[in-house]
């Protein structure tokens, strides 16, 4: 948490008065008023509405703003998603080139993903799925066990969640390996993979395949048939990404044909997960609520206090945006 | 695992033949002789009725032998369990006073119950159980989320296991206290506790607590309604020790007042468990079958190695049972 760091933002009482505005729908954004009052007093957060002098906003929180959100507010110096995703914010037409954009993605948000994942890596490595169904038949059986170091986890992803996630599985004793853009910046005791041919490498060796990507033009659509195909036949796939990378009809088909033997789904191209969708009723597959992890308004609060009073230093947000690569 | 470390057991080639005995259900026991075989080929095992010298017999491997079981066999040097309990061998009448007694408890079985206590864990604080049930209703429900750093975990026992747990469990972010014995060894990280007010005030601190003791005379019915009553109102129970740690009526009696939220056992009074016995259906109970983490045969035989390597050096096991603390 920022605010646990000795010299942070959290313990800095006085920085310039800064008017902010909530680009976003009005029932998720104003939560976060209260928690800026508290934990980033120096930000005053107002709905359009409210703004009367559009000039004087310096500051804007976000999450899939109208597409025309932006062209108001002419002095923006930062934009800042209310989460890990930008996804709703960059490709928004009105976003100003030049503006900082900032997401929320501390060490709690990695923690919390890092639970997330280990439960459902377990669930899938230990079978506990049929614990639970011989519970209900009242049915006494032990099941073979392996150890977790024979295990191979691969995680699609290796930025503040990948790397949360990796060092929670070492401690659980898996062998993990990662795929990401660079190769570079590795948790010690995970192999690396990166290219195209790392990506097929990557899923070759991997039991249970963890997607922690962002969504960009070159990861939609990763998760397909040929990626499938490619993973030791039954693996698993956990993924908290964004529903975009997946080719759902392509996840059926792998888990119909034994390729897959589970998915743990926690994102979908609709959300919510239409009630008709086949999905929830698939034996194999678990839905949760895009609910793997929260940025809470404190936490939100607090990292965009750190990024304002690093702006004020003249340094750019640790969680900056690379526009470039997406995310 | 015994063998990974240089120099250990596993690497050396010679030691003295060792005749060995297997004192058990033959059933279980057999599974050993090829597992010893391969892994402590200087050890041969023989179920009782094969043996022509038992006064050439200095080693038994046991598990609940009978209680005459070790009569015949004057000239033992060392008595190893195949896991981490011995309270069905330290009680044998005829078991020597002053034979070393060994017991499995290696750090492949600690990681292994790390996993099981983590997911539990999980289940309990991330209410894993109730996406479950949301999922059979196809309801999209998000579920309010705290950090793990703010969850108060309690284990009950710092030995091997405890210690495996208690590192898995800060890896994951929890807040995570141990109540021993002795209150020392203790994992860095971790709050100790000890004696008769330290049970009580660990209890107290713990939102979910975790029994990972040896079942002794001291710990006999330690899961009772005194000690539920110090828990916060809507704790919960992960139960991983012996079956005779817990009151039974006593846990049914919380769950039903709401005292405590929810139990995820593992080990029984009576085992297997019966079909009738109300834990298998009652809805704030998990039942595994004594399952949460097993010594594979070659586990045994390489820990057994290294335990004959040692004594032919002069040394004690690493894991030799205290037979006054009784584990």
């Amino acid at each position: 948490m920022v605010s646990d760091r000795p010299g942070g933002a959290g313990n800095t009482p006085t920085t310039t008065p800064v008017q902010g505005v909530l680009l976003g729908d009005p029932e998720i954004m104003t939560a976060y008023i209260e928690a800026f009052a508290r934990y980033a007093p120096q930000v005053r957060l107002a709905l359009p509405e409210a703004i009367k002098e559009p000039e004087a906003v310096t500051f804007a929180l976000a999450w899939y703003p109208d597409d025309t959100a932006f062209e108001a507010y002419p002095n923006l110096r930062l934009v800042s998603s209310i989460a890990a995703g930008v996804n709703g914010i960059l490709d928004n037409p009105s976003l100003p080139a030049s503006v900082p954009l900032m997401r929320i993605a501390g060490e709690a948000q990695g923690q919390m993903m890092a639970g997330f994942v280990a439960w459902h890596v377990l669930w899938h490595h230990r079978r506990f799925g049929e614990y639970l169904a011989n519970q209900r038949r009242r049915q006494w059986e032990r099941l073979p066990k392996r150890d977790a170091a024979e295990v191979r986890v691969g995680l699609l992803g290796a930025g503040k969640m990948g790397g949360a996630v990796a060092q929670a599985l070492l401690a659980l004793g898996y062998d993990v390996a990662i795929y990401s853009r660079s190769g570079r910046n590795l948790p010690a005791g995970v192999e690396g993979f990166s290219g195209e041919a790392g990506l097929g490498d990557l899923a070759a060796r991997s039991e249970i395949l963890v997607t922690l990507l962002p969504l960009t033009p070159q990861t939609r659509g990763i998760l397909n048939a040929a990626l499938f195909a490619r993973l030791p036949e039954g693996a698993a796939l956990i993924h908290v990404g964004r529903g975009e990378h997946l080719i759902e009809a392509d996840l059926l088909a792998a888990l119909d044909s034994g390729q897959l033997a589970g998915a743990s789904l926690d994102v979908f191209a609709t959300e919510p997960l239409p009630p008709t969708h086949p999905f929830w009723t698939h034996e194999k597959i678990t839905v949760t609520p895009h609910d793997a992890c929260d940025s809470t308004p404190p936490q939100v609060a607090q990292e965009v206090a750190a990024a304002l009073a690093g702006l004020e230093a003249g340094q750019l947000p640790v969680s900056l945006v690379d526009r470039d690569a997406g995310y």
